[in-house]
This record gives C-alpha cells, structure tokens and sequence, in this order.
C-alpha cells in the first residue's frame, strides 16, 4: 500500500553535501567537504564538569521539561552578548533553538506561506534553502561578489518579487567565505524598511573572526524587521544543538508557539550545562584558541594553494569562519574534480549545488577547519595533482581518439 | 512596521496547559496540572556517569554533528525493543528526534497538505492537536469511551472525511488515562488497511503500565501504514529531549529529509549519552521502579478520591501512565473549579481544552505521577474541599438574593 506524501516534501532534495559526507568517510580519504569544527577544540573537559556539576546540584530542574523560550538564565547570557554587539536585545528577545537551523526553520514556519518569494544570494547555505522549500516558496537568488550580496539590486527585486523574506549570511558566508561589506549593510537595512520585507540575518561563524574589524550585524540596523540567528555549533560544540533566535518581540510570542509544536522545548540538560560552562570557563580564552587555530589552518590553506594549483585557478580569502571558495581553471567541472579528487583520496565539496536557479560547475567549497596545517598540506598537493591529471587528459583525448 | 505571519500561525492557539502551568507555579500550590515525570526517580547519578564516559573516552564524536537518523547504536537499541514487542523495527526503520513531539510534527510534515483531514479521539494530546493545526488540516474528533477510541466508527468516518492521518495515544490516553481495547486495535488496523489511512500512534506512555497485561502495538497490526513514536521523556528524563519514530521504510528516508531541514539532527551528545547509559545499567528495574511508584501514587489518588468527593463524581482508573480523568458533578464547570481551586492552593486541567470542536465543561485532568502519596492526598483534599464550596456556593446565590 502506497502512502501519499504531502506537496511540501515532493520538492525537497535530499542535501547534496550530506550525500557527498559520506562518500568523504572513506578512511584513507582526507576530507574538506564538511563544514565541521575542529574536534579537538571542543571543550569536552568543561563540559564534562558542567553536565556532572548541574546533574548534582539540581537534577529536578535540570532533567525536567522546561520552558518554551529556553532557560532564562541562558537567554540573559545570549542578550548580554547581542548587546554588546549593538543588538537591542532583551531575554524576552532571545529564544533558545536547538541549533541555528531549526532557527531557519521556525522563521520560515512564522513568516512564509506557499507561493511566497524570499530573497537569497547566489550561491547560498544549502540546508537553508533546503528548509525554505518545505514551505512551498520561490527562492530568488541575487548575484553577490567579494564583498557579499550586492545589495545595490534589492530595491529593484523588493519592488519586483515582492518578498517575504531576505536572507543573508553576512560574516564570512557559507560557502563562499565572504562578508558584507558595511556600506551594503546599511543598504540592505534601508531596502528593508522600504518595502517592509523581514530579514532573516543568520550569523553562525561571527565569533570566528580571525582578520579584519568586526562588523554592525543587520539586527543593530533594522531591528524591527530582523530575525538574528547565533548558535555554539561552531564555538563549543555542535552536538549539543544550542542555538538562538533573537527578533522583534511581539513575534518572539508567535514563535514560541511555533517551536512549542514542533519540539516543547530545547534540551533543558544541555541548556543548563552551557550556563553552568560559560559562569565557570574563560569563553573568551577559548574563542581566541579557536580564531588562533583557524587562522593557521586557513593560511596554510592559502599557502599551499599557491605552490600547488594550476594557473588560473582562484580562491577567495576569507576573514574567518570555516570555509574558502575557489574557482577552478577553465574547462574543468566540480562534478568531474570531485569524483577524481576522491580517486586522489581528497574530498571537496562541488560548488554546483549552492546555486539556485542553473547550476554553475566552476567552482568548489574548501573546508579549511576540521584538518590540521599539515593535513591541509597534504590535502591540497593532492587536490592540485588531481586538477592538473584532469587538466592533461583533457588535452588528451583528441590524441587518443587519433590513434 | 507590522511583520505579518504565515497563514498556518494565525490558527495556533498557545497550550492552554502550558498557559495553566504558570498560574500553578505559585509555591502554595499542589500542582496536579501538568504532564511531569517524578524528578526524584530521573537517573540522575547514572546519567552524570554516562555522560563523563562518553566525553572522556570518544569527545570528538560525541561534541561533533551526527547524522540525521540518529546514532546508529541507540536506534539498534530502539530497534530491539519494538521487535520485542512484535512491530518489525530494524535500525533502518527507526529516527531518533528530539522529544517524541517532534515526531508529531515530522509526521504532519511529511503527511499533510492544508485542506486535508485528520482523525482524532475526543477528548485528545493538546500539543498534537496543536501541531495539526500548523499544517493548516481539519481535525475530526470520535468519542471515545473506557476502552478507547470508539473504532466502530472508523469506517463511517474513514468513508465520509477520507482523512490523511488517523491519530492515536492506545495506551493510557492523554487526558483520560484510557488504553484501547485489543479488538479495537484490530478494528482500527484493518479500518486504515481498507481505507488505505496511516495511523500515528503516539505511545509515550507505554512503559509505564503498573496493571495488566500489554496490548499489541497498532504497528505491528498494520505495519505498512503506521508511525510508531516512543520517548524517553517518562522513562529516563524529559529534560534530554530524546524520542524515536518508527515507520514504513522507503518513507523513513523522506522523514529523514524533512529532520534534516528541521533541526539536521537531534543531540548528538545526548545520544550518546543514553546509548552508554543503556550498556550500563539495569534499565528493566529502573522501570520497575518507576511503575512500582506510580502505581503506589495512582493508587492513592483513587483512594482519596472515594473519600473527597462530593456524591456524582466519577473517575477513570487507568493502568499506567501519568493521568486520570475527572467528571465533575452536574452543575460544576471545569474553568470555575480551576479558579476555584488556585483558591485552595491546588490546581488541575480544566477538561474543556482538549475537546475537539464544542468544549466540554465537565471534566479535569489529574496528574498522579508528580506528587507524592502523602501530598496527592492533602491535594485531593482540597480539591474536594473546593467542589463541596462550589456546591454549596452554586446552591446559595438564590437565597442570598432573597435575603
């Protein structure tokens, strides 16, 4: 007997990264196509001590169903340190979410009806669109350069598409690496409140800046329009799926009937842990190993692209954050790359798969984290020998074809 | 400037119980209201062990992201114990999500279309009928009686609505306490069969039978069509936000996409957690424990019941889980009771909000399983106390005017 599914789900594609995840596992293959953070900076010492620490003082509390918002304690952290960031938030603001995605998630549960339109940049956070189409909306995907989404196109789209929602990864954007410049944020604000669209601002690798001066996050510009989305995925551990979403209060209420439906409530043991860590840790120390860390990894990432890419091969240079976007030398596909760096036991990320409308094959997404300096060494010679290998039998052929 | 919501929000009514849980948080009040566990029975102790262990012998895999189905040992697990209750679950059948509520919603999601309808019994769980309601679907509501859902009326129903979803708690309903009977299992198996309708069974409560002999799971009556969900929120501790679906196969990997977009996966860290705590304890007699207590606590709300109430009032007398079902005497209302009874530092669920369509004023919710023996019987006392006031008072008011 066949079961039907519901519209919503027959035009979700299963997420092309997750599928390339595990082809990536292979032992011998190096990976930079997750987007993972480096295991061995998670704080799994002080994690231990928080769990052990809130499961004898209060068990009862820590254990038990809890409040939809999220521990208030936690949220008072969390609004603490949007202020400090220019973001007008209060606890009552702030809603603990398991993990920035279920963030998207209920923003688009709150804001989107089927047929509506939300505006993304070209090429975007795959599990983002992803989310989106469960909602039955047309994604419109505007073109963005060096210097993030170009913002000078929005008041053209709004006033064309119309849509309900914008959605931006300003700091160092997943997959290209990138960051909105501060005169196109000021731009996107004013667009915003224009036309009225919402703002969906999802800022998960912020805290790793490594480079440069820290930037006005939307939410301190159009704080009436915009939901901001953070999370300690990428700071303490993703494995815990703790997130938040701040917003504009009389729709923080609606939200929190939304996530009540979907899930009562985050973890309340996990929520109590991070407040009991983050009152008994440096954070602050330990955000600076991480910068530190990727800083050396994305370097010696940058170096070894250098010494060991074909000519013409391009790469963005990224301020922090996780990942590096390289355009490959005329003539190749990422399809074809990735099947034969795999060969090459290295694996990427082909970077067809971030675009919305018709895919472009020139480029991939390098995940510069989750390896060390020198695997990242490794990895890229061999990336560099499986690029120059497809460079010569592409010349090749014809010759063997003459045969 | 206003951001409007999504059509599907305007329809969602916030948990009225949740609402009610923070009027009963005043310190004076013996709370029968809400849907806890015991918090002295959580593991407490053992989970702290289990949780160092994990951190301290494999860190790395447990802070890191996971997979979306689940950890696979923790669902072979799972996987176990349905078999062991005759449904044909193997690890590829079974999702772990976070909370057995967020598979409510993964079903709706992955079944529902707006317009469509979903068959409920009446009285019914809030929070699902809640999560329904998101997906924009009618809900019709059967009566249900002391053996359950009235499934002779199926047919009818199935032919007149041709519903997408048949919803059901078998075991110790939430709010009534009741369990179906065995040949209404098999009346609403070859109902969905014929009809071709899946059937959710919600069992959160299944473990905890203190009385009689287990009943056969809808899923293993009519296994192609039926969504199997289970928790440990009753059983170890809700506060870890850990529960599973079990379905039909070739739609567990669309169920999968849908997690995906979601919340990409439930906590990694607890789930290994709960996996290592399982090797490593006596979860049977954990069990046996926890059914020992309730039964000792349920039992001493129907004793005290019998001595409290006033004549006219009746009572379910369930066979586990976590609520009995009150009828008021004629002329009391449930909404004045509850007021009534706050009065008397002790609160209840008024019945009225889990009637599907005209509201029935004539019934309370009682929890047994988070007070205990000694407490549920100075409870019970009050809430006699205020009935026999409201009677009095409900029989004054004429004589007053007349004075």
């Amino acid at each position: 007997m066949n079961i039907q599914t519901a519209r919503r789900m027959r035009g979700v594609p299963p997420s092309a990264v997750r599928e390339i995840l595990k082809v990536a596992e292979r032992p011998e293959v190096l990976s930079f196509a997750g987007g993972l953070p480096a295991p061995e900076l998670f704080p799994a010492r002080e994690l231990g001590e928080a769990f052990q620490a809130v499961l004898r003082k209060n068990p009862g509390a820590a254990l038990q169903y809890g409040i939809t918002e999220g521990f208030l304690p936690l949220r008072e952290w969390i609004a603490d340190r949007l202020r400090a960031r220019g973001i007008a938030a209060t606890a009552e603001s702030v809603m603990v979410v398991s993990g920035s995605q279920q963030g998207i998630d209920l923003v688009a549960r709150l804001l989107l009806d089927p047929g509506d339109t939300v505006l993304v940049e070209n090429p975007s956070y795959l599990a983002a669109l992803q989310a989106f189409s469960a909602y039955e909306v047309n994604v419109v995907a505007l073109p963005g350069d060096d210097d993030g989404l170009r913002t000078e196109l929005l008041d053209d789209a709004m006033r064309e598409h119309r849509p309900a929602l914008v959605y931006v990864v300003p700091e160092f954007q997943n997959p290209r690496g990138t960051t909105l410049a501060a005169h196109r944020r000021h731009e996107l604000a004013e667009a915003a409140r224009r036309h009225g669209v919402p703002v969906l601002e999802d800022d998960p690798y912020g805290a790793l800046r490594f480079r440069g001066t820290p930037s006005t996050p939307i939410a301190a510009l159009a704080e009436e329009l915009t939901f901001h989305l953070g999370t300690f995925s990428k700071t303490l551990a993703p494995g815990l799926r703790i997130g938040w979403v701040h917003g504009p209060r009389p729709l923080m209420r609606t939200m929190t009937v939304a996530k009540q439906a979907c899930d009562l409530h985050t973890a309340t043991l996990n929520q109590h842990a991070v407040t009991e860590l983050l009152r008994t840790f440096d954070y602050e120390a330990h955000l600076g190993r991480i910068r530190g860390e990727y800083r050396l990894r994305c370097e010696a990432m940058l170096r070894a692209l250098e010494h060991t890419m074909p000519a013409g091969t391009r790469w963005s240079t990224p301020d922090g954050g996780l990942f590096l976007w390289l355009e490959l030398p005329p003539g190749l596909r990422d399809d074809e790359v990735f099947r034969a760096a795999i060969e090459h036991s290295v694996a990427v990320v082909p970077g067809s798969g971030f675009f919305v409308g018709p895919p472009q094959h020139g480029f991939l997404r390098l995940n510069f984290s989750n390896q060390s300096a020198e695997k990242i060494e490794v990895g890229m010679a061999r990336l560099g020998r499986t690029l120059f290998d497809l460079q010569n039998r592409a010349g090749a052929p014809a010759t063997v074809a003459a045969q």
